[in-house]
């Protein structure tokens, strides 16, 4: 796929002109689809991330204090190009380097590795962390799906606020490779994406139906069922984190119930509840739940659940200190 | 139509369980589907609102820090019964009486007066606002209708706030009658909601239309056209909100961008650019801006616009005062 750097790009900087209208602290880095946060300290390390658009808060909606310093897009469903991806390089760089949040796509692991050679070329140090938190079964081979989904959230927290903290370039690799690999997400959908201005589904799924292990860039999932009821599935969802995750009685997890888009917040709430409670006859201790629209898929319906081994108790922290990043 | 205190609420106690497992801060009213703030001083007058539920968000979402310090949710779209927000107001009070914000609609004036009578013959002081911001026209008479809608969040922050810093009860009173006629808010539809476990929408619109002046219970709007594109849209509403409001250049206003639910984020942030380009062409100073699902209609897919003209700048203050509650 040949990527065209200004194409479709016209929903994006629309968004990009509300955003930073609204958000005193967030401006467009000039002539690129991406914002960063204009307070962030010299002292810090910045930390970069983004993606193809359509997720929306994600990424901006992650920049600010503690979070990250910088987010970029491209179009809808489609990475920002290594072209402009070096260009934030350079503009966020005071010297100590970069450190950048991908997502585990393909288009985006092409795009953002080209960016970060690079930049390193030019003697910028650049280090990254993968997301590859999504555990659907792929239904041709059923091998695991490792995509970065919601779980990416917990990248940005952690990471950006260890940053904030002073946190150095290598510390902060550590910290990265020790949280992509401490978590899992799994979903469902109710209802396909629709590309603006299309009125056809991304995928077929008719209405009573919900499609497990869906992707957030309008792939279908492993295995379509009637709906039956929150508590079967979320139910479903559990027991294959639990065979990933392996967990014992009283292990402490972070918890994220991610809403696709279009489901509704009593929907999202009615859920969460039943994920508590089956979580709660594990004797897991949830130190940390954070729920709503994070990483959604334009106006798809549907929800997936995150959980995250609390391996440091430090993580607690840097998820409970304050932000002004406005999707968190 | 006779008020049954306790059917249909499951949905809702459920919905309570999650909230007040996530948010430290709020806890349940004993046997009430209501929400209340743990850390509201004794010296402050108690803030409640409620209503019907399918607003999610609303209205436990404003429970919190400078905000509501109680809410109470009735079944999805009904709103609690007297009896039940009378027991509210009791727990609530702590000698000082009680301030309530009531949505304007037949109902909920039904049971919240009959409350606020009976609280007041107990010797409890309530006094209380009736937020009546939706300008949309009867199709059949073509008189405004004032439903309370998305600007009631505006009267829960400025009071809540005022009432944190020490306002009195007459001081409320005289606020909230201010903001709640300073105020006119009007949207649209692009799909109708649909009751949980019901696959019937509650209203018809083909796809590709739009349907002007939508109310948040499933009440059909006063007109509906094809879509054609989303400045088109905010140029109809703000047309509609200067006729109301008459305002004239370089006027501060507060506006409120509200996503009805299940409108991608994208659209919003689209929506919310093309409403801030008119306004600057009116050469209005927009003082605050807040955007987001904060009244929504279950999986209604729409968005309003709410203008508050800033008649004071303590308003402004208010709004700007940092606040733990979840939905805002």
């Amino acid at each position: 796929m040949v990527q065209v750097c200004n194409k479709g790009m016209d929903f994006v900087l629309e968004s990009i002109e509300a955003i930073t209208q609204v958000n005193a602290h967030l401006k467009q880095i000039e002539d690129l689809a991406a914002v960063y946060y204009r307070e962030v300290s010299e002292n810090q390390i910045p930390i970069l991330s983004g993606g193809g658009s359509g997720h929306e808060p994600a990424h901006f909606g992650y920049v600010g204090k503690g979070m990250l310093t910088a987010a970029i897009s491209g179009p809808i469903f489609v990475p920002p190009c290594a072209n402009d991806i070096l260009k934030v390089i350079r503009f966020l760089n005071r010297g100590k380097g970069v450190f950048v949040i991908i997502k585990n796509f393909e288009a985006d692991l092409r795009e953002f590795s080209q960016a970060i050679y690079q930049a390193r070329s030019e003697g910028i140090p650049v280090k990254y962390v993968i997301s590859h938190d999504d555990i659907s079964v792929e239904t041709s081979n059923f091998k695991l799906r490792h995509r970065g989904v919601a779980g990416t959230v917990l990248l940005h927290k952690i990471i950006g606020q260890a940053a904030y903290e002073g946190a150095s370039l290598e510390e902060l690799e550590r910290l990265g490779l020790e949280v992509a690999t401490a978590m899992a997400t799994l979903g469902f959908a109710t209802k396909p994406a629709t590309i603006l201005g299309d009125n056809h589904p991304m995928f077929q799924l008719e209405p009573g139906n919900i499609s497990f292990g869906i992707g957030i860039h309008g792939e279908p999932g492993y295995r379509t069922v009637p709906f039956q009821s929150s508590e079967i599935l979320a139910n479903e969802l559990i027991n294959k984190l639990k065979m990933k995750l392996k967990w014992q009685d009283r292990e402490s997890f972070i918890l994220v119930i991610n809403n696709l888009g279009a489901t509704s917040k009593m929907e999202e709430l009615i859920f969460t509840n039943d994920v508590l409670e089956f979580l709660a006859l594990d004797e897991l201790e949830i130190v940390f739940t954070k729920t709503g629209r994070l990483v959604t898929s334009l106006d798809m319906a549907g929800l997936s659940i995150t959980l995250c081994r609390l391996q440091d108790k430090k993580w607690l922290q840097y998820l409970q200190a304050p932000t002004d990043a406005f999707g968190w």
